[in-house]
C-alpha cells in the first residue's frame, strides 16, 4: 500500500542485469555446435510429447477456454488445429507439453526446462514469422537465463513447496520472447522484473491439471513481460536480486555465484536430459541399468532369483510403490518398472502404462523378486541392478544419468525413435517424417508455421 | 518433477472448503443492508478511481497489448470505451483501478480489497447479462472470502514481501467469479485452488508500473481460475491449508481462527475504509485530524506557530518525506499534506499533487512548522495533530480511521462529491450523474451495461 525504496542486498552483483545482458549477446553465429544440436533435441523431444499432451482432458478445456475468449489468428495449437493468439496458444501448448511429464529435465533448474520457453518462443516466431536460427537464438537464451537462475535459488527454492518448472520458468519464457524481440539488455531486464512478480506455482498442486498448467501459465507470463516491457512498461529491473524480490522472498539457498559461475562462456543447455520411459523420472536409471542386465548374454527371465535395485534414498520417498495396480502407479514404482525392463517391455510407450499391465503375470513374477535398497554412496540420478540368477551367476547393471552426454548422435537417435512412437498415430508417418527433417535442419527454416502446422491430426 | 501425496496440516479444519461453502451459500435476500450499501460504496469509488486511471500511460500500454491480441467482443474497456474478452477488460480495467493508488483498503487484508474483485467480476457480469443483485452477490463472495484468507496470513505475508493486493485478491476474484457463475462449493473450492497456485505479486515492485498490474493480474488470473473449475479443471482443493500450499510457502504468521471467526454470521464487508485525499493513506488520519483543527472556530493559519503531527512510528517510515520537491513525494509528505490541509486545499483533487504544489509559499509555511512525533499509544490508522497559535491558544485535532464507520450516508456523500470530481473533467456532469444514479439503485438493475459504456469519454 506504500512505496517503498528499492535496494539491493549489499553483497550481490547486479544479478538480474547480468542475465538480461547475457540473454541479449546469445548469437547464433557463435554458438557451439554442442549448443544448436541440443536445442533441435528439445524442439523433436517437446513437440512429440506436446502432440501426445494435446489429447488430453486438461488441454481441451484450455482449448475451449480460449476459444471462447477469442483471439487473432496469430499461432497454432500444436496437435489441435487452428490459430489463436500468441499468449493463448503459449497457455495451451505450454499446458500439453507437461501433460504427460514426458518433457526434458535439467538439474540445476530442478525441473523441465522446455516446458515454459519453447511454447512461448514458437508462438512469437510463428506470429512474427521468425526464422529458425532466431529461435535457436530465443530457446538458448531462454534455457541459460532459467537454468542460472534456478541455479541462483538452490536447493532451498524447490524444498519449500515452489514448482520451479512453474516459477524459474517465468524467467526462462520471458529472457526467449525478449531476444526474439530483439529487446536490449536494460529492456529485457525489465522483462525479467515483469515476470518475476508474476512468478507462481506450489507443488501442492502435483497430481491435478495445475501441475501441467504451471508451465503453460510460465509460457503465457512470460510472453506478456517481454511484450509489455518492449511497450514501455516499468517493473523491478533488479528483481531477482533486490530486498524483497524473487531471491528474498522465495528461497533460503539464494547463491549468486552458482548462477553466474562461466555466465558467457559455458552453456547449461548441454546438460539437458530426456526421458525415454513414460514413466517417474526416479525410475529412469534403474530402468536403464536393468536394460544393460537384459542385454547380457548370460540373462535368463526365467531363472532371476532375486533383484537388488540400489538408488539414493531420496528416490524412496519419490517413486516407490511396491505393488503398483494402476498404470499411473505403475509409473511411481521402482520394482515394477524394473520387471517392464527385464521382461522386455517398451517403457517409452505411453500405452505401456495403461492399467492392465498390472497384470501381467511376467512382470510382476520379475517385480515380486525385486527389492529396493537406498544407497547414499550412489548419486541423485545413478542406480546399480543385480540380478542373481538361480544358477548362481549375478549379473550387475549401472547407470549415472548426471553423466554428461558424450554421444550426441545416440541421443538424436534415441529421441527420434521416441518422436516417432508418439507421432506416427497420431499424424501418420509422412508427416512425422516431414518435422523431422525439418527440426534437423532447423537452423535453414525460413520460417516456423509449416513444422506446426504438421501436427494437427 | 515427482508426484506428491496432498497432505493437510493436521491441526487445520478444512479452510478452503469452509471458505468455498460460505461464498456460495451469499444470496442477495440475506444480506443485511449495510452490506448491500457499502457495495455501491465500492462500486462508485472504483469507477471513479478506474475512469481517471485509464489514463495513465500503464493503462494505455495493456489496452494496446490486449488490441494485438484480439478477442471477443464482451466487457468494456472502463473509461476508454470499446470492447474486449472479459479476461483481457478484467486485467486492463484491474490494473487502470489501481494505478493512481486511490482505491479503497480493508486492513485485515492488509491490501486494496475491491481491486480485484470488481474488475473480474463486472468483465463476467457483463458477458453474461448478469443483473445488480448477482454483481453485489458476487461481490460480496469476493470481499469476504480473500478478507478472511488475508487475516489467516495475517501481518506476516505481507511483511516478507508479498503484495497482498495481489496475491490474497487472487482468492478474492476467483470465488467472486465463481459465485457469478453459480458454481457449488467443491467447484468452487477447485477454483481457489486454481487461483491460489497462480498467486503472485512482490512488493519490491512498489514505485513501478507493475504494482497495479498486479490488481490485474489478480482480477485476470481469478476469473480464469473460475471458468476452468467450471469446465471441470483440477486442482488441489485444500491449497490454504494444506502442506506445500499457499498458507505454508507464503506465511509466517498462519491463524485459521483470524479468519473463520464469525462465518457465515458476520460480514468484513463493511469494515471497508475509502481515501478522500489523493496521497498515501499512512497521511490520511493526518490529514482528516488537520481539517478539523482548521474548522474550529479559534483556527487561524496566519497565526500558527507551531504544529505537533503524532502518529505511530510505523508511519515515520512509510511517508515521512519531510521537504517534497516533486507532487509525488508530496503524497507522502506527512508534514506537507497537514499543510494542505490547513492552508484549505482540496486534498482530494488529482491535480492537487502536481509538482508545482510544492512551490506554494502559504503551504511551505505551515509545513515548515510542522514537527512529526512517533507515538506507539496511538493505532495505526490514527492520528493527533496539535496547533499551538501565538496567541498561546492550542487547538487539538484527532481521527481514528480504524473507527467502525456509523454514518454509511455521509460515506455515500463524500464518495459522490469523489466521484464527481474524478468523473465530470472525463465525460461531463450528465453521464457523471446517470452513473451516480444507476449505482444508488443497483440492485434493481437488469443489466451492467449501461453504467459501463457511459464510463467512455
Amino acid at each position: 500500500m506504500v512505496e517503498q525504496a528499492v535496494e539491493h542486498k549489499a553483497e550481490c552483483p547486479e544479478i538480474t542485469r547480468l542475465l538480461a545482458q547475457n540473454a541479449t549477446d546469445i548469437t547464433f553465429d557463435r554458438l557451439p555446435a554442442e549448443v544448436v544440436f541440443v536445442t533441435k533435441h528439445c524442439l523433436l523431444d517437446w513437440l512429440g510429447v506436446t502432440m501426445a499432451g494435446a489429447r488430453e482432458p486438461l488441454t481441451r478445456q484450455l482449448a475451449d477456454y480460449v476459444g471462447a475468449e477469442g483471439g487473432a489468428a496469430q499461432a497454432t495449437l500444436i496437435g489441435i488445429g487452428g490459430k489463436v493468439s500468441a499468449g493463448q496458444a503459449a497457455l495451451v501448448n505450454g499446458s500439453a507439453g507437461h501433460a504427460l511429464d514426458y518433457d526434458d529435465v535439467l538439474r540445476l533448474l530442478n525441473g523441465h526446462p522446455t516446458a515454459p520457453v519453447m511454447p512461448a518462443i514458437l508462438a512469437v516466431a510463428e506470429h512474427r514469422g521468425a526464422n529458425g536460427r532466431a529461435l535457436i537464438e530465443a530457446f538458448t537464451a531462454g534455457v541459460e537465463t532459467e537454468s542460472r537462475v534456478g541455479a541462483i535459488m538452490g536447493e532451498g527454492h524447490y524444498a519449500h513447496g515452489w514448482h520451479a518448472t512453474a516459477t524459474v520458468g517465468h524467467f526462462g519464457a520471458a529472457a526467449g520472447v525478449a531476444r526474439l524481440l530483439g529487446l536490449d539488455a536494460a529492456t529485457t531486464a525489465m522483462a525479467l522484473g515483469i515476470a518475476g512478480t508474476q512468478a507462481a506455482g506450489l507443488k501442492s498442486m502435483f497430481g491435478t491439471m495445475c501441475k501441467p498448467l504451471h508451465a503453460g501459465k510460465a509460457a503465457q507470463n512470460g510472453l506478456f513481460a517481454a511484450e509489455m516491457a518492449s511497450r514501455g512498461f516499468t517493473s523491478n529491473p533488479a528483481v531477482i536480486e533486490c530486498l524483497q524480490g524473487f531471491g528474498d522472498t522465495q528461497t533460503d539457498t539464494f547463491a549468486p555465484e552458482k548462477g553466474l559461475e562461466g555466465l558467457g562462456e559455458t552453456y547449461l543447455l548441454p546438460t539437458m536430459r530426456f526421458k525415454y520411459h513414460a514413466a517417474c523420472f526416479g525410475t529412469h536409471a534403474p530402468i536403464d541399468a536393468a536394460m544393460s542386465c537384459r542385454e547380457n548374454p548370460a540373462f535368463n527371465r526365467d531363472a532371476v532369483e532375486r533383484v537388488e535395485i540400489r538408488v539414493t534414498s531420496r528416490c524412496l520417498r519419490m517413486c516407490n510403490i511396491p505393488v503398483p495396480t494402476t498404470g499411473l502407479e505403475a509409473k511411481f514404482s521402482l520394482r515394477f518398472t524394473v520387471g517392464l525392463a527385464l521382461a522386455g517391455v517398451d517403457t517409452g510407450r505411453l500405452d505401456t502404462f495403461d492399467d492392465a499391465i498390472t497384470r501381467r503375470d511376467d512382470v510382476m513374477a520379475l517385480c515380486n523378486r525385486a527389492v529396493v535398497i537406498g544407497d547414499d554412496t550412489l548419486e541423485r540420478n545413478e542406480a546399480k541392478i543385480i540380478v542373481h540368477l538361480r544358477n548362481g551367476a549375478v549379473l550387475q547393471g549401472h547407470a549415472d544419468l548426471s553423466d554428461p552426454v558424450t554421444d550426441l548422435e545416440l541421443t538424436w537417435r534415441r529421441l527420434q525413435t521416441k518422436f516417432r512412437g508418439l507421432s506416427e498415430p497420431l499424424v501418420g508417418a509422412a508427416k512425422t517424417e516431414r518435422m523431422l527433417e525439418f527440426v534437423a535442419d532447423l537452423e535453414n527454416a525460413p520460417a516456423l508455421s509449416p513444422l506446426l502446422e504438421a501436427t494437427a491430426p
